[in-house]
């Protein structure tokens, strides 16, 4: 089968892992590394699909198909052409499966070979996602590039029951990849679907599941489970264990990662993509990252601050505003915080992925990593 | 005394009080008829300062002197050269004096000839205004057109309560002249102080008032206590009332108005200015105004509607996304519709200023105001 969305290494890391490249879809070619921010239900909170595309230039954002489902579902997105068309956004979609919300958004959920039945978190209906449906679901938004539906163990867990839920997330992975294949052939459209790495904090289960997902061919490879509660340096060991495994030429994709300190960690050990909510929940939460380390706008320190959040930084919110102004507008609960710290920290990640990938085509990366260690040592 | 802020009358309408002008402010020219919208705490919720200035085209905001008096005080504004500076605000800005949030928002609060002692909404603290402390945070905000502290009465009050209230007013708005004529001789730069008309729905009070205010010689003049809960056609009656008495060389700014078909009306009896949260807080509930009526999103018949907001609408809103996209952003609770709604609404306000000023210039108001006139009749 012909590669629908293709992945172009550029360079890699003489000293690690770190690959830089570009992956070609349907809407734009994106830089990798990258971060994506997430867009749950069809928007990135606080943001106009302008201030995403035309000032912080995010070539892909994420959509949540647990959340999309539920409302406004499937269907109606499908009237309108998909996501692209429903929420009037230019460049890349990925999505995931909504397994993942579906272990952790919904009660009363019972797993059985065929999939998920649950219920919805906003009306108590019931519910069933199968390897197929999800497929289906996903296809209807549109997306780019789809998740095939896995189970996402909690932390910790036995490796007996570990194991279990790691098979039949390759049973799923192969029956969602046989109806996507027979998908495709009626619904034309440059899409790729991942496949996801399961296997909970056991590096054996983990390879397995790397290299029996490998039969699938994908045009990229997710490793999933990760931020489920586990101490940092486990959910380092995990990527670092199947990274030898994973196809090089395929995109790596680290789902719900990481800190900005963690960026280049992952990128270190070969991972291509990554989403989090942490910088734009963060920001709303009035916690910024910056060059320099975190502002608490909160803080009394910043009362009468005239400088920009980050004197480093070129968005529109440095560009325009001082510390003080937005301590008041984080103070008085206005909704113009939220766009505006949104708007700084997503602006934050994408120009640490910019950096990182800078490094890695100049060759520099190792010393990048080094300093970013450091700097990390001395903030903290 | 030479003028700070000049009126520049360009035509006026031969059946009935409508007017267009200029007003020559130190931060840009404002076409009047012009609508002001609001930004009650250093912020229009949910609008960046650029999609009000450049998307938006506001010549003039208006900042609530209450709110940003209490947080985050006008010492801290004032080390950002004003509120222009702290919100980083590039054109006008008109504040009230604090007294209408004074009465609707304090509990106990004690007015005497002096002023008014009253307890912060926020924490209790005490604080008192008085005409020349009023003038004085608006001069601290750096204003381009403050207002004079006033009482403006509940609705209804007897003709005695009125009176009394009526003749404070005025003596605290000479009280208030006095000391900014004394205070702008050493804070140089381009300020305006306006009188309001106060008198309850008592023309004859009214007239008194507005007559007894000329005195000041002021570059403009308000109509205060309009808005209160008392019918519309009397507020009307009220602005009636005074117009022939109050200078037609300057403007005259109607307080806290209107709804989409009075602002015409409000224009025709010789307002040049208003300003009200309407436009902007009914976008937060998801009431949306336009050229064809108004627009509830939350309605099921939206569900599905590809149209924008107002097919007639060029603001970002409409040139972006549809009602379907919109209702499901409401549904969800999702910021972005605050903005979305917010920009579309204040957009609409701005039009009909537009539409209402073009039609002064090119001596067709009458036709325009009988098919609003007729409209309104239609959709209501």
């Amino acid at each position: 089968m012909s590669r629908q969305i293709t992945f172009e290494l550029q360079a890699e890391c003489p000293d690690t892992r770190a690959r830089a490249g570009i992956l070609h879809t349907a809407h734009g070619d994106i830089p990798t590394p990258i971060f994506m921010p997430v867009g749950t239900q069809g928007t990135v909170k606080g943001l106009t699909q302008s201030q995403l595309a035309d000032e912080l230039r995010a070539p892909i954002i994420l959509g949540n198909t647990y959340h999309l489902f539920l409302r406004p579902g499937p269907e109606l997105i499908k009237q309108f052409g998909g996501l692209h068309g429903f929420m009037n956004w230019p460049n890349a979609i990925l999505t995931d499966s909504g397994g993942y919300q579906v272990f952790s958004l919904s009660e009363l959920r019972r797993i059985s070979e065929e999939g998920v039945t649950f219920q919805s978190h906003l009306n108590g209906d019931a519910h069933k996602f199968t390897p197929a449906s999800t497929v289906d679901v996903q296809l209807s938004l549109g997306s780019d590039i789809m998740m095939v539906l896995d189970e996402c163990p909690p932390y910790p867990v036995s490796h007996e029951s570990a194991r279990a839920s790691m098979e039949r997330t390759v049973r799923w992975a192969g029956a969602a990849f046989a109806h996507y294949r027979e998908r495709i052939k009626q619904v034309p459209g440059r899409h790729a679907l991942f496949p996801i790495v399961q296997g909970s904090m056991f590096p054996d289960l983990r390879q397995e599941c790397a290299r029996r997902l490998l039969d699938l061919d994908a045009d990229g490879y997710a490793v999933g489970g990760l931020s489920v509660g586990e101490p940092r340096p486990l959910s380092m060991d995990m990527v670092e264990a199947t990274e030898p495994i994973l196809p090089r030429d395929r995109p790596r994709y680290a789902m719900g990662v990481g800190m900005p300190q963690e960026l280049p960690e992952y990128v270190a050990r070969g991972i291509d993509m990554m989403d989090c909510v942490l910088p734009s929940r963060n920001a709303r939460n009035g916690w910024i990252f910056t060059s320099e380390g975190k502002v608490v706008i909160k803080h009394a320190r910043y009362r009468d601050d005239p400088a920009p959040l980050d004197p480093s930084c070129a968005c529109y919110t440095c560009r325009t505003h001082s510390r003080a102004y937005l301590r008041h507008l984080f103070q008085a609960g206005e909704i113009l915080f939220s766009t505006l710290a949104t708007l700084h920290n997503l602006k934050r990640y994408l120009d640490i992925m910019g950096e990182i990938r800078q490094s890695i085509l100049l060759g520099q990366f190792p010393a990048y990593l080094r300093r970013v260690r450091e700097q990390n040592a001395l903030v903290r």
